[in-house]
């Protein structure tokens, strides 16, 4: 079962709304770009692969769904929707890498029609789907390597097969190692203010029969420091040419606390996560979600804190490239200096 | 209103049911030492100087309700009862500290018979509670010289005038600089998992008329990498003798991002949570919570993670010394090296 999916009966993109795991498993019906767009914003899919995918197949469907009788029109529906998927959300690059990719791709079919070109999206969307899940293989399989037998790992936020179109790219690393025989625990960060870990990544590692525990974002710190984790395990939304890496909200923190202890942290991701036009973190857009996703835990309608009460909500936080022990990527292992690897490993992906 | 106070027409002790804030402001009628070892487990009283008063005004229950004729055994019920309270919750050293100051004191009226001890415990709980408000008004003056105006501070857990008596250790000091007319904006950490920033920090600030905005404990390192945040206050469960300190689950993590930005955090306390007999943090003990209270958010019986999964909960942790910028007591703002102040204001205290 992929998290995100086209359906050729459709036209239609079939999504696992990750809004209600784990208490109910439900399957969304999308039918225009719109409707992407919102389940973006929304969360019903998430995680920087998986909304890229997402992105890409809302694309496909403003093609198929368009009743322009000439490119020129086509194209340009197919900008406007590009440009409304792209705003959807701002931090995880993965999104404009997709969207670039594809318009990129059915730009050279501008000479056949528009019905070459609905074509080509769809198929082009799909190809890329089918890619991410054999990316974030390799991309295990690499990471796998790094994790010993017996392993205590943290892992903050979900980066599972929820997050992407399958396997995931952090938890795939602990599901291939898993897989391969190795005895692992997993301490689950739980992820506030969303709780993707408690609620998805705990999901996942029960139905790969992988031991477990949630804990308290605040607790990382703790354990790090009784010497019982032996990695920490993030994904990445995006990554500048310096290896400073924007990722959920709370991963500095605990790239903190893992290097204050010694304990190795990686960031798991594609090379499409990787953006070389931004020098550094600090040119990483942030994303400011809404307070009520603070104060109005799990939506249960009972604020936590007082009435009237203001929050304020970065979903993403900045992660120097100095806390970063390693990058994992479908092309391999990248250790410091981070400025010439990165470069080189998405050149590599580029001529594969 | 005082977070805790003696009965006279009882005896019975009063306390805010701090489970319930926001929501509801209750007040509990404690008849006996076992109801207040119960209040204190399950957290109805928190806040490290809170329970050291809650333990003496248990002890002085256990001390007026005892119907021994002979000193020895109103002194073996007063032990029985003072190893209770004393184990109730196992890092704040001010439980302990509070019952070894009662026992010392009663213990000087044993030639005098069963109802000059009785009253002397009642009077000593007493006079321990006023002192407590009057400590926690010194500590706040000279933590108030600590902070600019205009200054933004990150709070964590709750520190206020429900933690203490009245008044507060750290949000006192932030309650007396804007007494002082110094503009304040609190970012209130919400402290996961009893969320005593969301619900009873960001309560006390409303009603000082302070602003504040909760933000998950995740988010502090966000605005402390922004440069937006002047300064971290806490408080303190347990401080070892060289100043590691004990303190709320998620304290660790704070302190070193404000460390890796070169903000100050300051820990404030009176001298009674500094515990010269233990060397370093690592022999200070940590409670282990339920793992309910991470997985049923607000006890809203709608667990947050698949049923069946399991969770650790451990409710401090360790702050190493080398990331307190400094301590505030009573009797002043202490600087490394803290082995050598800490024990100079524990002396200093004790002979006012």
């Amino acid at each position: 079962m992929r998290t995100v999916r086209w359906d050729p009966d459709g036209p239609a993109v079939f999504m696992i709304d990750q809004r209600l795991l784990p208490a109910e498993f439900q399957i969304l019906t999308l039918k225009t770009a719109d409707e992407v767009v919102q389940a973006i914003q929304e969360m019903a899919v998430r995680g920087a692969p998986a909304i890229g995918v997402s992105a890409a197949f809302g694309l496909a469907l403003a093609a198929v769904n368009s009743r322009a009788q000439e490119v020129e029109s086509l194209w340009q529906e197919l900008e406007t929707a590009s440009g409304k998927l792209r705003a959807a959300r701002p931090t995880a690059v993965n999104l404009s890498w997709a969207l670039d990719r594809l318009l990129q791709a059915a730009s050279e079919f501008k000479g056949k029609g528009t019905e070459a070109i609905q074509e080509h999206l769809v198929a082009e969307a799909q190809c890329m789907a089918d890619e991410d899940v054999r990316i974030n293989r390799r991309m295990a399989e690499h990471g796998a390597a790094l994790i010993p037998d017996g392993a205590t790992l943290i892992h903050h936020c979900n980066t599972g097969a929820l997050a992407t179109v399958d396997h995931g790219t952090a938890l795939g690393v602990i599901r291939t190692a898993h897989e391969q025989g190795k005895r692992l625990h997993v301490l689950v960060d739980e992820t506030r203010p969303r709780l993707q870990g408690a609620r998805l990544t705990a999901w996942e590692l029960a139905q790969y029969g992988i031991p477990h525990e949630v804990i308290c974002d605040n607790a990382a710190g703790y354990f790090l420091s009784r010497g019982v984790v032996d990695a920490v395990l993030v994904g990445a939304d995006r990554v500048a040419a310096n290896g400073d890496v924007a990722n959920k909200i709370g991963t500095y923190m605990l790239a903190l606390a893992a290097s204050d202890n010694q304990v190795p942290l990686y960031s798991v991701l594609p090379t499409s996560t990787i953006d070389l036009t931004l020098p550094s973190g600090a040119e990483i857009p942030i994303e400011d979600r809404d307070a009520a996703e603070v104060l109005d835990l799990q939506r249960s309608g009972k604020p936590i804190a007082p009435a009237g009460c203001q929050a304020r909500n970065p979903a993403f936080d900045i992660t120097p490239h100095r806390l970063v022990t390693a990058f994992v990527t479908e092309v391999g292992v990248l250790h410091p200096p981070y400025d010439v690897h990165l470069r080189r490993a998405v050149q590599e992906a580029q001529t594969k």
